[in-house]
């Protein structure tokens, strides 16, 4: 299996550097700036280009690891030439029908992860959701996924944007939560590490409860006492005391958080 | 080390089994609800009684685990005839001083954790915040403290409301995150389950990386394609659709959330 990578951002470097352990060649990588796409070629032993002529057109397989916003613009003069080969994108919210009537076969490869370049991914514990033009793209991304994760799914285009819209509520915003916490205690001189056994319990409890089950805290039981106090402590950080306002708000009010008496009461 | 347990609630509850299984005697557990006193006292082989009259005079610790709105009421009556032993409450957000003049030794003892009736809790994880009314007390309850957990750290009232408000955000405010996300999922068919791997990793990034370095979406890079996208998906429901918005907002442009470019680039 030759693969060419499109992009050396972060999902671009732990996707080709897994696929290259797990076997698979890759022979060049492409980016509008050549110091990501040297340093990505480098650790690949990959060839690199920043001209999008000179991509290489013997590949198998071209995976598109872009911004969303330079994915429609950069499809149609990837597709010139190499109309034979099998395109996928990575990303959660783009259809895969970007690809149709540029190139025969396409599909998308989607590794539900959040990537950062400081932190090796553990890929084994990546769900996989691929969608392709037609079944024999389908077991050919089936094998490719497979060869990194033993969790490998079909979605179709619409399954796929909510997944990353769900996603983004579960890891960007709740670690946007973090920040917050983090934030809150710095000012106090507090060290952010004392907050990370109760993130580990928080994550860890959903394994085992529902998110509406494991809901603890002052907003779940309304505790008005804890709220306005909590409230006036924020008071000189007025988009913190607007966020904890409506994300209570959100906790109690809302039809999917209703959770029967006593199921929910905590220490936090 | 004869103990009496005011609460039979999620924290009483956690909290008089470690201390009984770390060689503490309970001696009797009080509710207003008979139910909850009697089942907690049958875990613990303890008395039990809904009447604060009855409530024992011989204990050596009397360990207050109540919601905030009750404690200050009920303090006094626990008080009266109980001058001289040593009252802790465990609430993170009220202050040691609700005790002053009621008896002479006072202190809190707060595990700051998320206690869930269905699931178990594994005490050496957990932080305590300690503060007594004198150093001989403060020496008592980090013994108390240190049979359950090595983390044992002096907090004073103030810095304990700020922990609380903190847990509050990594904790219940993140939890609610996964909760929109579970409804979301729900609503297309898909199971909550696939999202686990991403909120491990969420949880594990912040070990090794600031929350700010980590943060990685559509809303850090200010991707306002996907953004709009995600907002016209949450048309149908406002209040989900606002607070996407609000907190795409604080992650963007709050100062604690600047990162340098590529930092925090990433797939969800």
């Amino acid at each position: 299996m030759k693969i060419v990578l499109i992009g050396a951002g972060n999902v671009a470097t732990h996707l080709g550097i897994a696929l290259q352990k797990a076997g698979c060649l890759v022979l060049q990588v492409y980016s509008r700036t050549e110091e990501s796409a040297s340093v990505l070629a480098a650790r690949l032993s990959a060839d690199y280009t920043v001209v999008p002529d000179e991509i290489r057109r013997d590949a198998d397989l071209y995976i598109v690891a872009l911004k969303d916003a330079v994915l429609p613009q950069l499809a149609p003069i990837l597709a010139k030439g190499r109309e034979q080969a099998l395109f996928v994108h990575t990303a959660g919210s783009m259809p895969m029908d970007l690809w149709k009537g540029l190139v025969e076969r396409y599909g998308v490869l989607y590794p539900m992860q959040t990537f950062s370049r400081q932190r090796e991914v553990d890929f084994n514990a990546v769900p996989f959701f691929i969608e392709a033009s037609s079944p024999a793209e389908v077991e050919l991304l089936r094998m490719v996924a497979a060869r990194l994760s033993p969790k490998v799914y079909e979605a179709t285009s619409c399954q796929r944007r909510y997944l990353h819209l769900a996603a983004v509520f579960a890891c960007n915003f709740a670690n946007h939560m973090y920040a917050l916490s983090s934030h809150i205690l710095e000012k106090q001189g507090i060290p952010f590490e004392v907050m990370l056994p109760l993130i580990d319990e928080t994550a860890g409890k959903v394994h085992e409860l529902s998110p509406v089950q494991a809901q603890t805290g002052p907003a779940v039981r309304y505790d008005k006492n804890v709220i306005s106090k909590h409230l006036e402590m924020l008071a000189d950080e007025e988009p913190l005391q607007e966020l904890y306002e409506k994300i209570s708000k959100s906790i109690h009010h809302l039809p999917w958080s209703a959770v029967p008496a006593n199921e929910g009461k905590n220490n936090s």
